[in-house]
C-alpha cells in the first residue's frame, strides 16, 4: 500500500527526535514572544525559552489544561499574527464555555496532510467515490475529513449527516466505494437499507469506511463490516483519534490495524502518570499528553488530553515509524463515579456488543435512589429474538463481573431506543447535581 | 477598493473576446473528443470543432438544457479524465432527477477565485470575521461561499445554517463583522435578536452581509441593512447569481451595486430571444445563456438558464470590465400560469415589501375552485399594527394593477407564517396536477 508522504511517515527515530526538538523550541520561542498567557506561565516557574536544550527539557514546559482554553476563549491563546487566521472551529459548548481553535492556511494544510496520511494508510485512493457524512460545520470532524479526502484526490460527495434514504440512493446511483460517518450512523444506515430492501453487501459497492466522532468497540466494528460489506477504519475502540485542542481529527489506524498512528513530526507524544505528572515506563498505561509542533495560529503545548492509553513507539509493520496508541483505556471525562466505583461506558458496550441476541442500540441510565446510585442498562433484542428471564440474569452477572458493580438489565421493544445520525449519546445521568 | 485579480477583472473587451474564443474552441474540441453525448449533438447538425473560427460561430454550438443534465445524470456529461474529479455537488432532486456537477481541483480553484472576486468587489478583506451560515453540504451554496471566503483570507466561522441563538452568541463573542446566509435567514436573525434583547445595530459589529440561495427584492435588502446595521451584498432582486449547471454561485454585485458582475474569462454570456434562439439587440431583455469556459470535469456550453435578464456589456464604474446583469425580470421556472395569466412570485413580493405596515413574511396560495384558479396572498402585519378593511381593499387593488389578475389578501396573526433558515418557500400551489 502506498504512503501519502513516505519520507516523513517513515523517518528514523533519530530524525523524528531532531525535528521535534527544533520544532518545539520554535513553538516555545514564538509563544513566549507573542502570547501573554504562555509567557506568564513560563515566567511564573522561571523558565526561559533558551532552557529547552534537549527533548528531556520539554518536561519544564507547563501543562495546558482544557480549562486554560476555556478561560482564554475566544482568542486568548492565539499566537502571533491574528491577520493570518482563516478558519475557526469550536466545540458545542453545551457543557460550558466552548473550546475554540484558530487556523492559518498553513495549519489547514498540515491538518489536511495528516488526514490524507490516515486515509491512504487505510487504503483510500483517488479512484474512490466517497460519501462524507460527518456533519459539516463548526465541529472539526466534518471539514477535517472533507479536506483530507479532497487532498488525496478522492471524489468527495459532501452529503453531511442525515438524509439516510438519500444517502442510500446516492450510493446506488454513484457507485460509492467509501463511506465516512460516525460508527453508530453506519449501523443505522445498514438498518434503514435492510428496511428498504437494499442489501448493502450485494447492492452497493462500498469497500471501505472511515469513522470518527465517537468511540466504538471492536464488536461494533465487526458488525459494521458484516452488515455494510466493507472494511471499517477508525471503528473499534477509539481507532480514530483527535481533539479540537490539537486541531481536530488527526490519527487513525492503518490497514494492519495495530493501533492509531500519531504523526510525530506534527504532534509530540508523551505518556505520564496523571497523579505525579512524571513519565510512565515505556509500554505502561498513562495519560496522553500532546504538543502541537506545527500549527502557527494557536499551538497548544503539553496538553493534558485526559485519555488513558498505552503507546507503542516501535515501527508498525506497514513501515510507518511514528508512535501508535495501541490501547485506549477510557477517558477520564467519560468515567462515571457510581457509588464509589469507576465505570467506563465503554466497558458496558464491550459486554453488550458481544451478545449476538442484542442490537447495537443501548442506553445506560444512572439514577439515585435515596442516596444509593443505580445503574440501569436498556437494550433491544435483534428483530425476532425472544429474550428469556434467565438470559437477563446471565447478562446482569456478566456486567457485574466486568464492572464490579450491580446493574439492572431492561429489555426494550425493537426500534424503541434512540438512533443517532451524529455522535451517539448513550449515558443518561439522572442523579441530582450537588 | 482593491481587486482580487485586477488584471483579469479589468481586461479590455478585445482581450476578453480573444481569451473567450481560445477557451471555447478548447472546450468544444475536448468535449467532442471525450464526451459521446456532446459529440452526437454536434454530429447530428454536422458541425465540427474546427468550424468554430470566431465568436460569431459560437451560435452553431447546440444549446444545453436542464433536461440534458437530468437525462445524463449522474456522470454522462463528464468530460475527460474522471480520475481527476475530486468533488461532486448536486441539487436536491425533490422535483425530479437531481442536476449534478463534478469538479477537478482546477475547477474548484476557478470557482473559489470567482467567489473571492465577488467578495473583494463587495468590500471583504482578510481582517473580517465571517459567520458563514449557508448550509454546508451537497448544495453548491455553502461550500462555494466557504472556499471563496477562505481564499480571500477572511476568518471563516463555518456555522452552517440554523442554531440562531448560537449564531447571535458567536457574533458577540467573536466580534463578527460579516454575515453570509440567505436573505430570509438574515431577517429571521434580526427578529430573534430583537426577541432576545440584542440590538444588532448597537450590540454587534456587523458591517457587511453576502446573501445567496434565493432572490429578494430591493425593499427586503433595505430592511436587512436597517435591522442588522450593515450593507447587504447579493440582496436585492437576484444580486447573487449562480446555478449548479455552471458550478454554483459565481456572481454578485460590487460596492457600486450597478448589477451582477459575471466573469467573462470563465463564463461566456449570451442573451437570446427564448422563442427564436437568436440574439436580442444589446440592452434588450432576453434569456441568459451561459457557457463554462474554464471547467475541466463537466463544462456545460450554451446553457439555457431560463432566466430573463438585461445584460450591460459596458464597464462598471468600479473598474471591472466584464458584463453585468442589470435587470432580473423573473425565472421561467418560477412563473405561475394562473387562469391564463403569467404571474411571477417576485411581482407579488415587490408589492408587499413596499408596505411598511407588513412584515417580510408572506405566502402565495394558488388554488382551484371548480376549474377557476384562485390566488390568496397571506401576509402578517408588523407587531402592533392594526390593519383595516380599507387597507386590505387598497392592497388587493395594487396587486391587481401589478399582476393583472385578482387576488385575495388575508391578514394572518403576527408570527404565524413560516420562517425559513434556508431557502424560503413562498408559493403553495394547491391546484390538482393533471
Ligand atoms: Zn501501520
Ligand atoms: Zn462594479
Amino acid at each position: 500500500m502506498p504512503f501519502w508522504q513516505q519520507d516523513l511517515e517513515s523517518m528514523s527515530q533519530e530524525q523524528i527526535q531532531k525535528l521535534q526538538l527544533k520544532k518545539i523550541q520554535n513553538q516555545v520561542s514564538k509563544l513566549y514572544k507573542d502570547n501573554t498567557f504562555f509567557k506568564k506561565k513560563l515566567d511564573d516557574i522561571q523558565v526561559k525559552p533558551g532552557d529547552i536544550k534537549s527533548l528531556e527539557d520539554v518536561k519544564y514546559i507547563p501543562f495546558t489544561y482544557k480549562e486554560d482554553l476555556r478561560n482564554n476563549y475566544p482568542t486568548g491563546l492565539v499566537c502571533g499574527n491574528w491577520d493570518n487566521v482563516i478558519r475557526i472551529h469550536m466545540t458545542s459548548g453545551t457543557t460550558g464555555v466552548p473550546v475554540a481553535m484558530a487556523y492559518t492556511k498553513n495549519d489547514l494544510d498540515v491538518w489536511a496532510d495528516c488526514m490524507a496520511r490516515n486515509f491512504v494508510a487505510g487504503g483510500l485512493h483517488s479512484g474512490d467515490i466517497v460519501q462524507q457524512a460527518h456533519g459539516l460545520g463548526l465541529f472539526t470532524g466534518g471539514l477535517g475529513f472533507h479536506y483530507g479526502l479532497e487532498r488525496v484526490g478522492a471524489k468527495v460527495i459532501p452529503t453531511g449527516s442525515g438524509g439516510t434514504e438519500r444517502q442510500l440512493r446516492l450510493m446506488k446511483e454513484w457507485g460509492t466505494t467509501v463511506f465516512t460517518g460516525t460508527p453508530s450512523y453506519a449501523l443505522y444506515l445498514a438498518e434503514i437499507a435492510m428496511e428498504k430492501g437494499i442489501d448493502p453487501v450485494k447492492d452497493l459497492k462500498l469497500r471501505l469506511g472511515f469513522h470518527g466522532g465517537e468511540p466504538c468497540t471492536d464488536e461494533m466494528r465487526r458488525r459494521i463490516n458484516e452488515r455494510l460489506g466493507y472494511t471499517a477504519r477508525g471503528g473499534g475502540m477509539r481507532r480514530c483519534y483527535g481533539l479540537t485542542e490539537m486541531g481536530g481529527p488527526m490519527s487513525m489506524d492503518c490497514h494492519y490495524a495495530t493501533g492509531i498512528h500519531l504523526w510525530a513530526d506534527h504532534y509530540m507524544v508523551e505518556v505520564i502518570n496523571p497523579d505525579t505528572g512524571e513519565y510512565t515506563p515505556p509500554g505502561e498505561p498513562g495519560e496522553l499528553v500532546l504538543s502541537n509542533l506545527s500549527f502557527e495560529a494557536m499551538p497548544i503545548l503539553r496538553y493534558r488530553t485526559g485519555d488513558r492509553v498505552i503507546v507503542d513507539f516501535s515501527p508498525c509493520p506497514c513501515g510507518r515509524t511514528h508512535p501508535r496508541i495501541t490501547n485506549f483505556l477510557g477517558r477520564v471525562d467519560d468515567m462515571l463515579l457510581v457509588s464509589g466505583t469507576n465505570v467506563f461506558p465503554s466497558q458496558v458496550e464491550n459486554v453488550l456488543l458481544q451478545q449476538s441476541e442484542l442490537s447495537e442500540n443501548w442506553q445506560l441510565m444512572v439514577g439515585d435512589n435515596k442516596g444509593l446510585h443505580t445503574l440501569r442498562v436498556e437494550v433491544e433484542p435483534m428483530p425476532g429474538v425472544i429474550i428469556s428471564e434467565k438470559y437477563i440474569k446471565d447478562l446482569e452477572g456478566k456486567l457485574h463481573d466486568f464492572l464490579e458493580i450491580r446493574c439492572k438489565v431492561v429489555i426494550m421493544p425493537v426500534g424503541s431506543l434512540a438512533r443517532f445520525e451524529g455522535k451517539a449519546v448513550r449515558v443518561v445521568d439522572e442523579r441530582k447535581k450537588i
